[in-house]
């Protein structure tokens, strides 16, 4: 089957890579719909994760059951799944818990490299989520959201305790960040403050609910958000990018006792202790549980009721993903859906 | 009047100082029945925070209230009252949302040095609480606890979410982490470890309702943490030192999904980004929002359920304020009572 392997940054190709087998009971292979590029693939695209040798890219995806292990029981050939890309037996204390990234048999899909044809799953059972029934093929971009950038904007949304009544600002105009917005809408926020510089993102950030948008950045960033709030900051508070700068934009955007929630792959980021003493606001953040929220998800995708599917904004066949790649690093796209 | 002032490290003195007034219409006058030295006064007698100039020195009281100015509706002369060491008009959006401490109009209560005869205490009506009647002289000092280190190391407890089926581990064994192993038993937690090594604390610990204690710090603390809670960390962790190494501490011994509470007061903390990305946990800390608690904790200690007081194992007349840091300085005493 073909897959996509980086090199070096800068460098990404599709190759002729073995077809997945079942390896373990616990596995499925799936042959996949859909898969996509996400920004923190750019992360070793552009060369600040080191690339020491060839390895397949990618963890989100959609598609169809082909073979399932002997101990699988919750997934069967044919179905039609949506999975995250941390597997998880969903049923450890931790898992219980709602925190399955952080599962006790924890394992990352994406050492598999999921933009490819084919695809295992481990922990099948604890990771995967079938859809009702065969989904209309504009639904697929969508489901596919949910695989990674929708429950990861929805978990920063969760970790901000977006909900009714609030105010809630979203730092970072990514996709994992316009999710946030559709996330904070969906649970019932009354305001939305989306931080973005950029007209295409800020218009689909107001078509996913976003009620206002601050152009500014950093410590302006944070003085616009105050003067929205009566000086107060935001109860809530996502941070969508994973920088120094987009944190501590987060944290003093908050008011006290509100809640951020940070989602952004942190990096080089230094939270200073006496600030966030003073500060007095929640933090909670991390690789999104998404098998947490992928019933949800799929439900809400299923009844139409939400389209994140509009995220993605280029659309190429897996051929073409080095294209893809670079068409996000220089924000031409805001996000790129690959078609094996 | 006569109260304690700072001139230099390791120099408390006590001397005669202008009688507090009513300066605002908002205030109160106490006459103090205790007062007592806390574990952050001895950052100043340290020598790691600056003294510049004599400073009076206090923030922690119970008394009468002697004299109120004429917006003061809730407190009245002949009131005995506890107060928190931060004054706050519990009206404003911040206070609402139980966050007192970072109130819109705050104002430090220490700034008037409450180690003394009397003191003013501004937003009286949002500031004090009045007992329900005069106490008992045995009760004095659990009230006098509940002005600072009962409801700091009782909001750490809250903010780790201490509670049911919980298991909490507390980092720090002064006063205030020995009140929040005392909060984790009134809310309910299953298991408490206390993290100390010394035996007298140890004892303490255990009467307020630790279940387990474990002497090591730093990575081997966190390793014994793990050790009894099959691996995976406490639910919940109260910090109650604010160096590096006990918030390192206190994140590390959380499991994934779990809390921390954080109420050491943070000195040159700086947290990792990544380190705390992949932990996972809640983090929410800062100065204790005190008033929040207090009828609460007032009612408890009332009705004799808590003997927060035990804490207090050396009391001396106030003349002696000098003895009483020295004293806790080099750990001959938990928590000094000064008995104006």
């Amino acid at each position: 089957m073909y897959g996509a392997v980086i090199h070096a940054p800068g460098d990404v190709r599709i190759e002729q890579r073995a077809h997945p087998r079942i390896t373990e009971p616990t596995d499925a292979v799936v042959q996949l719909a859909a898969t996509c590029v996400c920004g923190s693939d750019l992360w070793d695209w552009r060369g600040i994760n080191p690339v020491d040798r060839p390895t397949p890219m990618g963890h989100e995806y959609v598609g169809t059951v082909v073979e399932v292990g002997d101990a699988v029981t919750n997934i069967k050939v044919g179905d039609f799944v949506v999975g995250s890309f941390f597997a998880s037996d969903n049923t450890c204390a931790i898992c219980r818990a709602g925190y399955q990234s952080r599962c006790e048999n924890v394992q990352y899909v994406g050492a598999c490299g999921a933009q490819a044809e084919y695809l295992r799953v481990p922990l099948a059972d604890g990771t995967l989520v079938a859809t009702p029934g065969q989904p209309d093929p504009d639904l697929i971009p969508s489901l596919l959201a949910a695989s990674d950038v929708l429950g990861t904007g929805w978990f920063g949304a969760v970790a901000a305790e977006a909900g009714r009544g609030k105010t809630v600002a979203v730092v970072g105009d990514g996709a994992v960040g316009l999710m946030g917005v559709l996330a904070a809408k969906q649970l019932g926020a009354e305001r939305i403050i989306a931080m973005s510089r950029h007209e295409p993102r800020q218009k689909l950030a107001l078509k996913f609910g976003a009620t206002d948008i601050v152009a500014e950045r950093g410590d302006k960033g944070v003085t616009r958000v105050k003067e929205l709030t009566a000086g107060l900051g935001a109860h809530s508070v996502v941070e969508a990018v994973g920088t120094q700068e987009a944190m501590m934009q987060a944290i003093r955007s908050t008011r006290p006792g509100g809640h951020v929630g940070f989602v952004g792959v942190s990096h080089g980021v230094q939270i200073p202790g006496e600030e966030l003493f003073n500060a007095e606001v929640h933090l909670m953040g991390g690789p999104a549980p998404v098998r947490r929220f992928l019933p949800d998800l799929i439900g809400r995708i299923w009844r139409r009721e939400i389209d994140p599917g509009k995220v993605f904004d280029l659309i190429l066949p897996l051929a073409q993903a080095a294209e893809a790649y670079r068409a996000m690093d220089e924000r031409r796209a805001i996000k790129a859906l690959l078609q094996p």
